[in-house]
């Protein structure tokens, strides 16, 4: 008898490696297979790899599957379509089209009995979690978001589509002086433009022109121009050496008052050394809790704000109130 | 026709008072009445006030009642009445004796047919839930609770019993060597009696020996024994000015590696000028929710780990995947 949760991966990137190691870390889930749009076998891993289309031959061997596709383009394909057979989890991230994903993936799942939870991972994930605390418990205050230090892929790709431009990296990092402000219970009402800075590792092509790429970056509209933007040229070598690992973190910050004027601080902070590895464990605890749900019979698309956090242990709750609350 | 949430409070002290005022911070709520064993016209309030001893009179007017008693004594007590004809949320936080007190309120509320949600604050509360989200997301790692900087209530009582002692405080400080250690993922095992420290403001009465005090309080088992214990005498002057508010806070972090070796950090801390306001705060957000679930059908007792955080706002699900996801 095998009494394991049934995990199978769609997408070898990033995150799906992420999710591959982080299954390998609870003991009631095993890895089915992963599915990829490549050759099977030209995938570098020891794990069952199955090409994408034979997806099929699995509708009764796999409890949930974890959709680690990039949001621009993978998932809002790759869902609707798995969503069909499968029970899923997927870390969709484009904030302003979730409501239209959502009703999307809702009305397939429903259809299906299957259940679908949607936009898990920091954030959207966690962060939204401690928002909705935040805004619940102080009505009378401020959520505040900062991100990083980190990589932004956006911002990265935009600066590496410039003429001359061979690589390139953007970091976005938290201002520490409006960090600290927030944190000293000053209340700012302050666009994400001033909140974070934005610094640039940028790789030329010989010969170009470099105050005309710089000028180019801290120009360019919505991605820079509105912060306050720093440019290093570097070589290629240092580029690889240096900036080829994928940290990342953040704060959630809530500041209120309760209605005698006392002030309180609600503060969550993340400090990543792999942002796809740190997703993908998220990813992987939401598909038990999504696995448990299933059976209970909830079909359709959910949140992370539909979740209660017991799902997501493989304890009971009597061993969770003995030991954790 | 009336569509609010209508809540009783059940004491009033520094909780029940914290209460009354986050009610009047959230629209959709109203407070129907406070109870109390003292004589109804003694409270200082604008609020309809009650004997205790006519609670049934409103068993069809309150929705959810907060017991705001102390868990040493009324809790236990006053839950178990309560929870014969109403639904419930208390702040229990006596950690050892949850799981029996659990058992307790869940067989009466499951034959009353009403819902009670127990041991809810921020610890029992919002730190339980970060430490089940720690666990479960980084399942190779390591939790850590640091209380304080804050007013122990039982630790002054302590103080306050010792012989020629007249009034004093005691607050619990995080150690910030340790807590710095942790937050550089240094991997410790260490007990609350190291994180901690305990700072004593005491006042004598006339004419005692002040080392015999102070020797009775850092020698005294349990309480201070084993801590880096520092007491200083004040005046009662001085204790009233500069000691007489209940600020309080902490930490819990969660330290872990994915499969690659990538360190990670969960932090949540919170920054309370008003203890018993935050608390009361949470527990009004929690109404809300044991409201709806109740609504649902829901019965029995129930932790915080049951909830799904959606059911804290009076947002709709729509409305909170499009402001806060």
């Amino acid at each position: 008898m095998n009494s394991k949760i049934r995990i199978g991966i769609v997408g070898y990137g990033n995150l799906g490696r992420g999710a591959e190691l982080a299954i390998s870390q609870n003991q009631d889930m095993e890895l089915v297979a992963i599915f990829t749009r490549r050759k099977p076998d030209s995938l570098d891993t020891k794990s069952n790899v199955v090409h994408i289309s034979n997806m099929l031959d699995f509708k009764n061997k796999i409890d949930v599957m974890l959709l680690c596709g990039g949001s621009a383009k993978d998932l809002g394909e790759q869902v609707p379509m798995t969503s069909q057979y499968f029970n899923t989890v997927d870390s969709f991230d484009n904030h302003k089209k979730i409501p239209e994903y959502f009703e999307q993936v809702n009305n397939i799942a429903k259809k299906s009995n299957k259940l679908s939870l949607i936009s898990v991972g920091w954030d959207p994930g966690l962060f939204s979690l401690i928002r909705l605390l935040g805004e619940t418990i102080l009505p009378d205050g401020t959520n505040y978001t900062f991100w990083g230090k980190g990589i932004s892929q956006g911002h990265s790709d935009a600066i590496r589509k410039i003429k001359g431009v061979k690589d390139g990296v953007q970091y976005t990092v938290p201002s520490e002086e409006i960090l600290k402000k927030v944190k000293n219970f000053e209340n700012l009402n302050i666009s994400p433009c001033k909140m974070h800075k934005r610094i640039c590792y940028v790789v030329c092509k010989d010969g170009e022109d470099l105050s005309r790429i710089e000028n180019e970056i801290k120009t360019m509209p919505n991605y820079f121009a509105d912060y306050d933007t720093t440019v290093n040229f570097i070589s290629e070598e240092e580029l690889k050496r240096n900036h080829s690992k994928m940290p990342h973190g953040g704060f959630v910050i809530r500041t209120g008052t309760t209605k005698s004027n006392a002030k309180h601080k609600i503060e969550f902070n993340l400090s990543l050394d792999s942002n796809p590895e740190f997703t993908s464990s998220i990813l992987v605890a939401y598909a038990r809790a999504v696995n448990k749900m299933a059976l209970e019979g909830k079909t359709g698309a959910i949140t992370i704000f539909d979740i209660p956090l017991v799902y997501l242990s493989p304890k009971t709750g009597e061993q969770l109130r003995r030991e954790l609350l």
